[in-house]
């Protein structure tokens, strides 16, 4: 798609400034930007890529003042990076609503259920009671066991895997090879140094507007449902125990990990590789550092915690100032107790 | 499928109070269950909702008092959980086993030998002299390299990918996403900062009755076998490295991670997020906390550690609690050292 | 395959002693080898192998000496270890050339463009406007989102997914279950509490000769590339978020995570399950310990660091010693308090 300077500063109210039929099929950014590229530039320390980028259209700040002549189209708007990242969010839209249809080969079973302008890709398999909504993009490749069901708008990217019984809310995203559903990690230790599985029988929900990063794995209940609520972000590689419930809008960075049952509040963030130990309940709004082992209910609302094992953040920093002087400080123990040693000696 | 208060009667040995003819087709939790739902109720703490639930079969403790009329049929066991995990674990059993044959479109080298009641899910890929066990269920999309083994009543999840001359023994669970049999990590750094790839030809051998959880990693041999020893359990997000061996019914939790060549013994618990160096003996029954960093053997069985750098537990825990208190142990040393100089002031 | 003692020689260059029509099939290590099987002996520590072998050819030092008969035929050559490695990386060069071909059903877009000798495995998936170079093998069930490049001899195990506009280099190899190109995590925080996605619009390039482990995950960059450069080497379950940068021969090993901007110099090595913070600059040769977490840059060539704030690698190590004898020095304290107390009562 080419879209052109005219029809572009429409679409983000600007004010054009050059030739309006200057045209672009594709974005950069404006230190790299060829001809037919859309650029941008928010922040006038990088004024200077101005003269000498490629880009054929660039979005500026109104306020944004010109030293030379420039060879692009400029549209000048309130904030330039705004305008940008709507337009973007915009054209990537409009690029997924194109996408519908079944690809074939796809597996489907006679008793799914397929929504109206659903895309359904090559090699993905839909068992026997799915039902999947209006608008939802099942990417290739992508696995769905019994009775799942997929809210309007859903996105689920290239070879995610959902156990039976899961239930995905509307416009959630799920990045490429995400397992939702696996069985919990529940074995019965025996006399004899054995273990007997422990079923696990519930699910997983995850709700509206979650985003959920690669490669991911969000087990199933022993029994009910392992929850994540609405708006909730997710990263990469993390993990989320059998009945854990992470609350709205709370975003997990990278390969943090959380055990079973902990339940963590709304509006929480937690850093990346952090990891938080079972049965815990982390208050709305909580902040755990980068790394922590959380082993405590956190109950103050939003309060931070760091260190492993964590503990308050204003705390723990103090403390581990303090540790980086360890061997100074034993020195100069020792040294008291020489002086300490020679002064009882001499009372004597 | 339906099932009768009598017939479940009949199953776990339990005593019925009501209806016998009630009948159920899902199980749910007793706060949420619904009409056609089997709950069970253990802990007496949550007798009330006996009386509100909407199961119409209820699994309860023979001791099991109660204060109102109930709705729901009874059934009495002396251990109500225990009845009703073993209830459902039948049930899983005789679900699986009805999955059988061969979906289309399925990737099967004419070498390949496939044994009774086995399932092949539509998109799954075995190589050449691949070798399937009698009901063994591989599900759809996963990919079975040259000559690999499969021992019989073994499950692969969907995804799972193992890679050429992988052993896997009997009764095995493989959850979606896992990479069985990846190249080590092996590169020989050369003179000019390059680095030359050793090459990786040993395998993995899987032992009976292991499990392994979602979209972990087992690394092949550089030469030999990575094993996995017969009833370990391995969580979500595992990193196993080349030539590693972990003993019998060990137990590693999610996103912990093991170096090349380490042997850890039978009935080891390995933490969350826990990491073991390479080269190491781990002794049978150690215990490793999570998120430690296991830098020395443990030679002593059932020995415990913690921290990063990992040593003997019980110091850990009391070095941990003295280091919260450094910055105030700064403090009494600073006081210490102006009360001496004072001292030793006088004394002039 | 099968090779003779007189071929393989020929092969390594090495000295025949025994049977020269003496074949094999495989590869063993020489403790566990068969009839068929070449095994290889490089430390004399395990000479007595050599006589009980079951293996038909052995590679050893020239050096070697022989304490009694030997059945199979020994191959002497210079460095026994080296000749094997190399013979071995022969034979798997030799039997992944061999695959070439599209194996049905793959779906491959009309606007694909696929190289000479290239493999595509089944349930392989090509979006529009993809090119494979020569000689790549595109293993089963990968998925090339629209755009993607792949350079000549690439080799991408089953299961890899790579988004769109992605660019894989020459001589590249991705191992099962790696994901490039997912979105980057950002999130714009709304005054409501909730999110706006921040549209990740720019790509991840992949320079030639790298080498990424299984079940990784590297996202695109939110505007211009995400880079792993010319020979970096990563190992499984690496989390690389968006706009990073990895230098030449960088060596991540696994479990690690590098958050969004942060850039990384050449023939730096980062040790397992290591976090480091987004926005920072990782100089050349820096040397990251396991399980650390770096928050500030590195600026020195080669700096080493350790713990978890990561620090300086030899002051770190100096502060673990001290802080093991935390309680032994809080017990020093009080008693120099009490000494110090009783000194200055007796002042009075």
């Amino acid at each position: 798609m080419q879209f052109s300077a005219a029809q572009i500063a429409q679409l983000i109210n600007g004010k054009i400034e050059g030739d309006p039929n200057a045209s672009v099929g594709s974005f950069g950014k404006i230190e790299e930007a060829v001809k037919g590229q859309l650029a941008f530039l928010a922040n006038p320390k990088y004024e200077e890529h101005l003269y000498t980028t490629g880009a054929s259209i660039i979005i500026v700040n109104e306020s944004q003042e010109l030293k030379q002549p420039v060879n692009a189209t400029l549209l000048r708007v309130p904030d330039a990076y705004t305008a940008f990242a709507s337009l973007l969010a915009a054209y990537q839209e409009i690029e997924a609503q194109q996408l519908t249809g079944i690809q074939e080969p796809a597996y489907i079973s006679k008793t799914a259920q397929i929504g109206d302008k659903a895309f359904i890709g090559a090699f993905a398999y839909l068992s026997d009671g799915v039902v999947i909504g209006n608008q939802v993009k099942i990417h290739p490749q992508v696995y769905l066991g019994k009775n799942v069901k997929i809210g309007d708008n859903t996105v689920l990217h290239p070879g995610v895997k959902i156990y039976h019984n899961c239930v995905i809310g509307a416009n959630v995203t799920i990045h490429a090879g995400s397992v939702i559903g696996g069985d919990g990690f529940g074995f019965a230790p025996q006399a004899d140094g054995t273990f007997k599985k422990v079923p696990q029988i519930g699910n997983v929900v995850v709700e509206d507007y979650v985003e959920i990063g690669v490669n991911s794995a969000i087990d199933r209940a022993t029994i009910g449902s392992t929850i994540i609520r609405k708006g909730a972000k997710l990263d990469n590689l993390i993990q989320i125990a059998h009945n854990v419930e992470v609350g709205h809008y709370t975003v997990i960075a990278a390969q943090a990990g959380v055990s079973g049952s902990t339940k963590i509040g709304n509006g929480a963030m937690i850093g990346g590789q952090a990891g938080i130990v079972g049965h815990l309940q982390i208050a709305d709004g909580a902040r755990i550092n980068a790394q922590s082992g959380v082993t405590k209910s956190i109950k103050t609302k939003g309060g931070a915690v760091t260190g492993s094992p964590a503990y308050d953040y204003t705390s723990a920093l103090r403390s581990q100032v303090v540790s980086r002087n360890l061997p100074e400080m034993e020195k100069r123990l020792k040294e008291l107790e020489e002086q300490i040693k020679q002064l009882l000696a001499e009372k004597v």
